[in-house]
């Protein structure tokens, strides 16, 4: 069996979320919302999947879906994609962005990752065959540095991953960074492979940037979305990525071949989504700034430390002073004994790991945050 | 870019369908049915879309499906399966196989391929980083050899794809040659997928008998299904691999990456489908036995010679004597100006193809296939 599987632990997401269920613990570790987003949206997939076809649709997607994506990035963006020839709909990020790789991570290429960074890129990227080199980002500030990029960049480099804003630590990058990202990328020939799930969860006024939309960066730049993350349907797994027609071709050459389509009732419940519901995914970014507070300062009064959240689910929080353990076997503790699951933040980094850091999700209802925080006020 | 991608043409079926589109063909090319799985099954989907959570059902899949599998799989062959521990869900058996090929045809490692075969195969082995070894049966017969198997097979095999039903020739392979398989596999360590998505669709009172029920092979078989091709609903994009827990640990980490799961909706509603619709599957079976002795005597009429079908939706024809030309050529002259779209076999073959068959797919309504005929009959 390939080695870079069979060696390869079961997701930290899953394991968490089991023992989640088996010790009744609330569960902030999964990243996923328990609310689902809104019925219109169930309503109009439940009516295509009973009064339209149910055979394969196109192997890009239907176009609809794609007519929509391509109004989005305008809309949002100000960036121009083909809907025909430069959008791929896929059965969730995970597929395109395992695409993307495959796409642009060829035997002996070099692909760089920004740790701490999501837990597939790199398996995906090693048994493509592609060599992974690392730069790790430093709590407390995370910030990217032009000295760091270039140690790892170079002109050999055949795609970087960048995922903004950023699972697990809800960095958002500034225009600094990308200006850097922009400048150093643009004299080599890398892709550049954007995972924007969380593009729309961003906070206190400031706004997601694309880095295809920063001068010369398009052509060379695939963005990768979401549909599950916009509109809190993450079983749906409707994904899409976009880019210039030359890199897109490529990509759905994998896609072909990983899912081939992705089941059609569900891309025209997320097409009447994008054009209908896109308020749903506005309000949902007020409510999740309000639940990051209500964390952030419950988890603050107990002594943990939470560190700086601008986007996604997750706030990120410091342990030193709380107990003197690692943070892996501290979230072991906190799901078998409080009640409460979070997941470590060394679980995201290939080598240099920190260990007093630990996750939690709080794309969950006020009461489900109410009751975390009162579970660790009596465990502690 | 991945050379494995880029230099791939588009698969043939997209292909023709768009070129069947384009010119207002009646297409036999794709394998799709043109109608849908029973209501039953859209409404028990459409229920849980509105009514159960819409959020991440788990990584292998819902109880409730891997249980109906488990099921399945000891009342059609007799294999036990641990629903827990043996099977896992998938985004469509396209996504199983590519998730098989991963887990069990490494870097470095030897993959048997045996022609004609699906058009995912080789290029997904090939990004795996795998040495591709082919097989080809020949026409008419197609049979599978002892000689010709231990030509390819050898210690250091890795893997071996076996397809049966097979597509594209309807080939069904016989207990002659299933224990043939099992007495050379049983020298090597390799692993065998099994492809066994046209499972039910066998005909004339054979039936389909999986190489993992041979004494010896379970432990070294996974098997793959298709919802889609069950139920006729493609689009649906559900599948599913099953084994021995330590080949399925294996591909689970693969499938983790590729799409981690699939819509919990349409599980449920495959879930439904196996325990109240599997009548609906049988009468499939009689109804295209029926579709392809249509097509074939109306094939014959004209000219053309049909190879024997045993199973699947594809019927086989030997166009020499009809037209001097190549399978390809004639398959652009007949969706251009018969209006007819039909799949050149050629497509399916890595090396020493053949170049005078023609694919037709018979999963279509009656009305259909005789408009294709009367089509064909206007055009020679
Ligand atoms: C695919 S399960 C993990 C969900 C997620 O994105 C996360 O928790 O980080
Ligand atoms: C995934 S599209 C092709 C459908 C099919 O299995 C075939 O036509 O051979």
């Amino acid at each position: 069996a390939n080695p870079v599987f069979a060696q390869l632990p079961t997701t930290i997401f899953t394991v968490m979320s089991a023992l989640a269920v088996e010790h009744g613990a609330v569960n902030l570790g999964q990243g996923f919302p328990d609310k689902d987003g809104p019925n219109s949206i169930l309503a109009a997939a439940a009516r295509a999947l009973t009064e339209e076809s149910n055979q394969y649709p196109p192997m890009r997607g239907r176009q609809d879906l794609r007519r929509a994506l391509a109004a989005h990035a305008m809309r949002f963006y100000g960036l121009s994609y083909d809907a025909d020839t430069e959008i791929v709909v896929t059965s969730g990020a995970t597929e395109a962005l395992t695409a993307a790789i495959l796409a642009f991570a060829p035997q002996g290429g070099e692909v760089v990752l920004i740790d701490p960074s999501y837990d597939s890129y790199s398996p995906i990227a090693e048994a493509a065959g592609a060599r992974v080199k690392t730069l790790s980002l430093a709590p407390p500030d995370w910030r990217l540095t032009e000295e760091a990029l270039r140690s790892v960049i170079t002109p050999s480099t055949s795609a970087l991953l960048l995922n903004s804003p950023m699972n697990p630590i809800g960095k958002v990058f500034d225009d600094e960074e990308l200006a850097t990202l922009a400048r150093v990328l643009s004299e080599t020939n890398a892709i550049a492979i954007l995972d924007e799930v969380y593009e729309h969860l961003v906070f206190d006024d400031r706004a997601h940037r694309s880095l295809a939309s920063l001068p010369g960066m398009r052509e060379r730049c695939v963005r990768i979305g979401s549909a599950g993350k916009m509109f809190s349907l993450t079983g749906w797994k409707v994904g899409w990525v976009m880019g210039p027609a030359p890199l897109i071709d490529v990509a759905a050459k994998a896609h072909q071949f990983l899912t081939f389509t992705t089941p059609p009732a569900l891309q025209k419940g997320i097409a009447f989504a994008l054009e209908h519901e896109m308020d749903f995914t506005l309000n949902l970014t007020r409510d999740l700034q309000d639940r990051r507070d209500l964390l952030a300062q419950g988890l603050a009064r107990l002594g943990f430390k939470p560190l700086a959240c601008e986007g996604t689910y997750f706030l990120t929080a410091d342990i030193r002073g709380l107990i003197d353990e690692s943070d892996a076997a501290f979230c072991q503790r906190l799901v078998r004994e409080a009640g409460v699951a979070a997941i470590p933040l060394s679980a995201f980094f290939q080598s240099g790991k920190p260990d007093h850091l630990i996750r939690f999700a709080f794309c969950k209802q006020q009461s489900v945050l109410e009751e975390a925080v009162k579970r660790l006020e009596r465990y502690f």
